[in-house]
């Protein structure tokens, strides 16, 4: 399996407010609001087909600037560190990221849509229909929940 | 942009009772409840660290047995096509699998995971925490509650 590899092309480009990370809001309390563009390749539009009934997509994208990886991580919610495959961060094995966004219209091969949180020109891998949800009394949230715990004292 | 290649290497393996993919439970009704295993590669375990604290994982795989992709399909749920973005068709131009799993427990570089729905052997790429949940009355899930609505008539 070492010698394994998966080559992937992204299927279009994020177009959102960010042109670098620091204003990218991150940590306790950050609302992801902002709206961007989702725009996928002309060739590839008819598998945008129907995807105007759903409320909400994953988008699964590549932090293309991210370079190498760590295994453990300070992330920006806590001061002690974390496995990687624990928290979000860029610097991991594979660089994928996944965000959850509000999808607000759709105009052709763009998808306008809220709650962005990649820099502008950030490659899309795929996008899919969120189908169910996770109940809320169901979730248990780790060291984040105690982060946040510690820091309102 | 169209030369823009991205190349994953596993992460680890996921160990499921699934040897062919008839045996998966999917579509309307389905329900993913089968336990199994994610095994992460040695040289990666300290990437683990805290994950134990989260109750649900998303599990970032490899449809590496889907073979080429079609822009419109027609999932086990629907007798309509949609485009395969709509859907999560393994048959997609990123052949990227996205499960939420729940961890039951961490056994070193072993997770023992429930809600696995990818064959046995199958390629992870990557494994993050699910830390927030789409409020259920907030979901709408276009194509899929409808063709749910007509076969209960």
């Amino acid at each position: 399996m070492a010698t394994t590899q998966f080559t992937m092309q992204p299927i279009g480009t994020a177009h959102t407010p960010f042109r670098d990370t620091s204003g990218i809001p991150r940590g306790r309390g950050a609302t992801h609001t902002a709206e961007g563009v989702l725009e996928i390749l002309p060739e590839l539009e008819a598998g945008l087909d129907d995807i105007d009934g759903f409320s909400h997509l994953y988008v699964v994208w590549v932090f293309d600037r991210a370079d190498g990886y760590d295994l453990r991580v300070t992330p920006p919610t806590d001061t002690r560190m974390h496995g990687v495959f624990a928290t979000h961060s860029p610097r991991r094995p594979n660089p994928i990221a996944l965000t959850i966004v509000r999808l607000l219209r759709r105009e052709g091969a763009r998808l306008h849509v809220a709650g962005v949180d990649m820099l502008d020109g950030t490659p899309i891998l795929d996008i899919k229909p969120c189908t169910s949800s996770i109940p809320v009394d169901g979730l248990r949230r780790g060291w984040l929940a105690d982060a946040e715990r510690a820091r309102r004292g």
